[in-house]
């Protein structure tokens, strides 16, 4: 057996399942696996001094070492943030060498796919959780669906990484188990989706009016509210022809109408400094997002919203203190950095916290001339702090990704996503094992 | 009398009496007009075959042509987009010669400082209406008052571009006298300024329902909303410690809640595309951003924004025949240029239409223990299509720098704005002979 290395990039939270995996199977196929990091701290601490592991200080911007590693690699892992994959990405065309990753393929990605067919090797991506699992779970269906015959009318997709309701101590239902920036600036821009063969736009100030009820058993209610471009799934998922097909993200409900009182707000806008934020307390921050008054700042921005003082949205925005002389750190911030500020320490994943991964697939077939509904839904909770539902949903699909590639399983070049039955097929087996599994419900 | 040459970059609209104005001039001062445009056609309808003018076709990207026009000037205005000056800026400074504009300084342009300066040649920006007359205007309010040991504690300005009274056929009261895309896209970011030494933030999506009622002596009353950043202005007039600064965009009472349907729906988005817009009518597109219903357009419009279907917003939007199956042109267009595209046949300003340039400058002091205020109107109709109130104080101020300049009447080096009073006092003297007065009222 031949030995084969394993270069991966990034040791960040998503990655603790990803490297777990892949150096438990190194011992039975004779793999070493090398974890780098722009912390050795980080990259330590995942490797825990595994026999097989190796964690190295990477600097992903030192053409040298990049070349040098990868080199040495016969497959590559990013889980460097999207922005970052290019420059591993040609690297890995010239060297001739695999690729994973669990990111949207992005423009400059998707031109290198003739280059990766030249070179003989694969350029995986969209293998994590959102984008990835969901992929591979919409495709088992849709595939079997499109095999009977049925004509697929409707495809609504929602997902949300939440807190375990085990674990949910706050009126928000949320805690962050991924990067919070990316949730304070969730939804900017413009929903599109299609409904009934029509069109439909939601602008971001009324993004999260707009929710639909999601039921999940055993889980009860969530709220979705729909994703930037759900129109772009259409042809990906070859279904170009349906009537409806909306992406969307789950919160806990309540959770979007408090939320909306930030984006009316505007303190979710990244795009212009506070001058001298750290010389404010958030009451003084909300007082200057407010009109003149002599009432109390609770008074004046509930009937900003047009709500009671003690609804529930108002209640959720007294409990992160913002009613306070509570000092800003963040120094000449964003809205939105202050805001993070904040939040990172009012939804702070403890110790003892576990978070929880909801997804859920809706829908509508014609077979036979009769009308079908399907739920497939999945529900992942977190073991602890480091091996979340989030870490392993993100990482366990490329790290089956990779031992499939090694062991000669999967035979790809080019640039790819995991829409096809040969990928998605024995990776959905595989992540059964790690209790990451679809409950079906069909009517 | 020695000759001059003088370059005049874009003949737009703008440009009208700026031409007329130097080639009235030349006569007696045996000047040369150029008068440069990418359509040769406009450049010659505005040098109307004068002696002493002569229109080219320009085009600002070759750079053999700008090298041998702006070697052959004296001194060059350039009328382009703002965006479009910095090859001509560059220019300038090579070849040492003097520039006008009528645009705000960009970094780049900022940048050029030292080097003109080394060229002993000005780059005279913000000589238009707003920047400009704005400045030159609030200036010499604030040097004299700043003379008299007053302390300006409050200084608010605003400004519009609207129709005359008396060509005011349409409810918005409005019409275009200006690049129609700028006034779709008015207004997006967040507005901020200082009130009684309070930060004040506005973010785009409620911008249009804060506005503050302006009277003008026999024009009546006006409405302002804020523009994005007041704060800026603190250090550009000496006015750092000021309690209240804001700066504002004017128009008639009732536009801007009914400008806001737009803001609200999203149709103001110009970041996205529109799929197939060119296959839709205005009430499909319309229905795409509402929620389903049995129920009227009108009605459901009027619903989502809280409004009745005979308020006075609703019959602006059903004016502009948004309810009906009035076609679609644009192929699949942002919400924006496809607003733009309605709005262009509904906001024309027609042959015999005047528009009407309203300022207004409202000053708080405190001079020996007492409050006092000041306001500050100017109201400049146009003459007709051509010598538009828009055209008049936009072009004269730069006008009448080119001649100062060519007459050795101004002596500036660097990149200069006119809130200097050896600019701004002749140049506000000479505009009265053109009907651009100030009228001040104290108390």
């Amino acid at each position: 057996m031949s030995s084969k290395n394993i270069l991966i990039i990034g040791a960040g939270r998503s990655s603790s399942s990803l490297i777990k995996y892949l150096l438990d199977e190194s011992v039975k196929h004779n793999w070493h696996v090398t974890v780098g990091d722009m912390s050795l701290e980080m990259a330590k601490q995942k490797v825990k001094n595994h026999p097989n592991g190796n964690a190295i200080l990477f600097d992903i911007n030192n053409e040298n070492q990049r070349n040098t590693q990868i080199s040495n690699a016969d497959i590559v892992v990013s889980m460097l943030p999207a922005f970052m994959h290019m420059s591993v990405a040609n690297d890995c065309v010239r060297l001739k060498k695999h690729l994973v990753t669990a990111s949207y393929v992005s423009k400059e990605m998707a031109a290198l796919d003739a280059d990766a067919k030249n070179a003989g090797i694969v350029l995986l991506n969209e293998m994590g959780l959102d984008p990835g699992i969901d992929h591979m779970s919409a495709m088992q269906i849709i595939d079997k669906l499109k095999a009977e015959g049925a004509d697929i009318t409707s495809f609504k997709s929602y997902c949300g990484g939440l807190v375990a309701p085990e674990s949910n101590d706050n009126p928000w239902g949320y805690k962050f188990s991924w990067n919070p920036r990316n949730v304070i600036l969730a939804g900017q821009g413009t929903a599109m989706y299609i409904e009934n063969g029509k069109y439909k736009y939601i602008p971001y100030n009324r993004l999260f009016t707009q929710t639909e009820k999601i039921y999940i058993e055993n889980y009860g209610y969530f709220e979705g509210y729909a994703n930037r471009d759900s129109l772009s799934y259409r042809s990906a998922y070859g279904l170009e022809n349906i009537d409806t097909m909306l992406r969307g993200t789950l919160r806990m409900p309540g959770y979007c109408s408090a939320w909306n009182v930030f984006v009316k707000l505007g303190w979710t806008d990244d795009t212009y400094k506070i001058e001298n934020s750290h010389k404010m307390t958030f009451a003084q921050l909300l007082e200057a997002f407010l009109l003149e008054s002599n009432q109390s700042l609770k008074k004046r921005l509930a009937d900003f919203m047009n709500l009671s003082e003690d609804s529930e949205e108002i209640k959720k925005i007294e409990w992160l203190e913002i009613f306070t002389d509570k000092k800003i750190k963040t120094e000449n911030g964003t809205p939105a950095q202050i805001l993070q500020e904040l939040l990172e320490e009012k939804w702070l994943l403890k110790k003892e916290d576990k978070d929880m991964i909801v997804m859920q697939h809706l829908f509508e077939y014609v077979s036979k001339g009769k009308k079908h509904l399907i739920t497939s839904s999945l529900v992942a909770k977190g073991e602890d702090q480091t091996y979340t539902a989030m870490a392993k949903t993100v990482g366990l699909p490329a790290a089956i990704a990779v031992k499939m590639i090694l062991l000669n399983k999967l035979d790809l070049e080019g640039v790819k996503i995991p829409t096809e039955k040969n990928i998605y097929e024995p990776i959905l087996d595989e992540l059964k094992l790690f209790g990451i599994n679809f409950i079906e419900n069909h009517c």
